[in-house]
């Protein structure tokens, strides 16, 4: 498979990083153009992997939609990777259907669905603009894969092999994202792209009810103590806006009964947010100052430390995972299947920090599958509509392992250890 | 007296509000032309005050020298008072000065020292750019009059009060900002000028020492509770660059041994403050963000609330003093001397929220002595170099009256109420 790269930011530059160390001879993966709008970027990744004709740099400019078209053509890619802001995601989209190749992306624009809002039905909201594309793409043969990076992505996958393999009836999934990380000598860091922590965390939170449909909460709401597990320890949750509340209700049922997501940002974090958020500087619209346009949160993207520029000062743990009650064999059972990765780990594995890595590896992996053909299809869909064991199977190969924690159920643990290595055991992933 | 008020913000607007009633007919201020980038403002205060003959708006941009001058030429006023925000301040001094007539601004534009400098001589710091003036406006026998807000402004009154009538001998001037002001709804507040709040919380705060001369320390240090008067009562105090630091070692002696200036910002604001720091967002220079030049710290001043904004939702008390020790008699002494104002009479009284209101009154009763002709003289000058009696008598005219908090002294309280009011009660203002 031939890919584009759109977009060599903090997670673009772990993803070819990541791919590049799995398949080193371009078995599956025999190109991938690394494409950013800072070309200097986009170089000096292509110079360090030493391969600039299968990792070659180019200029993209991704709000140019017909600039991403003959770039696909210009390298006769098959694949688009989309690594940009989810505010770039439509634009990738549309140039990926209508030049006829197969697109994936980790996480979807939002256009906020107003606070106090609640519906029955589907609601005009996250990834609404793709979904919507779906027929038109089924239609040309074509597949998106939206949202595939660690939450959303892995953690979809886990819902799926939750509810194929650990549930035979489901209530309730809450995905929950927490670390115990620190950043030596700055006041304030964002471990992630700031303006989609500003987008997911400002924007009001959607929960899904079975009985209620999709329904805003206040943002910073819902706050729970949430012990993760890998010695990082109780972390305070609050509710955030995120995909998979979007993408679960629309593939698994099982009787499940609500779906929501939680982030733990640490107080220093939410009091930050509300500092953006009170001085204005959250908001997306162009407003004059000094005689010229800009968006206000742009300006605090541009100019805060970026995510990459923390490596080095990082430390601590991530820890992503679904939360999910329901029963198995008639008995009442509550497991919370997770990821977690150790900064220090992605640094020496990767030489990245550990957010941006977790979610590159998602993509890497969904990538792997695509290419192999093991994913496959037509439409556009989400993790939760493929088979969730060759993905899982991967993440144990690429050493990005999950875990189950078999909490206070009535349902034995020591029997689905031995049914899990099972299930994948019987997984298998050629090497090309 | 004719004058140009340059900036007609939230500080412009109290004092156009507090000199229009304090004046009512014109006996010494003839005329204010109310002078702002944002004509509409001025307009509206313009209009407000149902006198366009005596206010008339105009519109002015403060940066371009030229500009000023010609509005003072054609309105034939004889006295500028500043009311932009301290970056525009050299520009506009030496507009007055090109123009020939009086000057006075209400805090000074600081480039900021470097962090762990110190000297033994003055330093190349604030008001510097005017200081080193002084000789020319001498010789054009012109009148500049800088920081005489409430601090800069009142407190410097105050410090040359205590030195001349309260005390012997001095040890230490501590300036004093606190309040227990809540804004109610809001995630953060700046109750003054974002953009100065900015510059002096995070530029290095100086300290002065006799034996050490003036020297940098690091913001939000020097942390300390005080017990604020008036059921304010105890804030937590850091260290803050401000300009009574530079003034009042410059003007006076007896024996003083240490200035320094701390403000009670509260745990939130100091958070805000690191926030925005850390974000960045405080930069003056001008970066290039979605291909456009802007400065960080003008997006923030620009997009965040105004102060002016808050006057609905705000409530508590400002206090402003100087913490003095020294000696009296050979007796050691300690006193509080302090202006307090409740938003609530600010609101009452002036129409304007409380921190703009005392910066403005302090501006007026400034402007009444320049326009009488009891502060006079020639060259570039503090609030200390003139004589404080008349400032506090009409602070009792004003009805800002202040008050003298006898601490743990060694010294009787009574007798000096008494020596105060026979002080005042020499000092006679005539009307017109």
């Amino acid at each position: 498979m031939k890919a584009l790269l759109v977009g060599v930011g903090a997670v673009g530059e772990a993803i070819v990083k990541i791919l590049s160390k799995r398949d080193t001879e371009g078995k599956w993966l025999e190109k991938m153009v690394l494409a950013d709008y800072d070309f200097e970027k986009a170089k000096s990744i292509s110079e360090e992997l030493q391969n600039s004709k299968r990792f070659p740099a180019e200029f993209l400019d991704a709000s140019d939609k017909e600039e991403i078209i003959n770039m696909i053509k210009k390298h006769e890619v098959d694949f688009v990777l989309n690594g940009s802001p989810p505010y770039l995601n439509n634009n990738i989209f549309d140039a990926a259907f209508e030049a006829g190749v197969k697109y994936l992306d980790m996480g979807l624009y939002s256009n906020p669905y107003p606070a106090e809002s609640s519906t029955k039905g589907y609601i005009e909201w996250m990834g609404d603009y793709s979904f919507k594309k779906a027929k038109e793409w089924e239609e040309k043969n074509l597949l998106a894969i939206l949202g595939a990076g660690i939450d959303p992505g892995v953690a979809d996958v886990f819902a799926k092999f939750a509810a194929k393999h650990i549930f035979d009836e489901l209530e309730e999934i809450g995905v929950k994202d927490g670390n115990n990380i620190t950043v030596k000598d700055l006041d304030i860091a964002f471990g992630f792209s700031i303006w989609t922590v500003i987008d997911e965390v400002l924007n009001p939170p959607v929960v899904w009810e079975r009985d209620k449909g999709w329904y805003t909460v206040e943002p910073f709401s819902g706050i729970e103590t949430f012990d993760f597990p890998e010695g990082i320890g109780p972390q305070k949750l609050i509710n955030c806006e995120h995909e998979e509340v979007v993408f679960i209700p629309k593939y698994i049922d099982k009787g499940l009964k609500k779906v929501s997501f939680k982030i733990g940002l640490g107080d220093e974090m939410i009091q930050a947010l509300k500092v953006i958020r009170g001085l204005g500087m959250d908001k997306k619209e162009k407003y004059i100052v000094d005689g010229v346009e800009v968006s206000p949160r742009d300006v605090v993207a541009s100019i805060a430390p970026s995510p990459a520029e923390l490596r080095d000062k990082m430390e601590g743990k991530m820890c992503v995972g679904i939360h999910v009650k329901g029963k198995k064999d008639g008995k009442k059972r509550e497991i919370f299947m997770y990821q977690y990765l150790d900064h220090k780990d992605a640094m020496e594995r990767v030489g990245c920090q550990v957010v941006v890595t977790q979610t590159a590896f998602g993509a890497c992996i969904a990538t792997e599958l695509v290419a192999k053909e093991i994913w496959q299809g037509k439409g556009v869909h989400c993790p939760e509509y493929f088979e969730p064991e060759p993905f899982l199977k991967l993440m144990q190969e690429y050493e990005y392992p999950f875990r189950i924690l078999e909490m206070d159920s009535e349902y034995k643990k020591s029997r689905d250890e031995f049914e899990l290595n099972q299930i994948l055991d019987e997984v298998a992933i050629s090497k090309e």
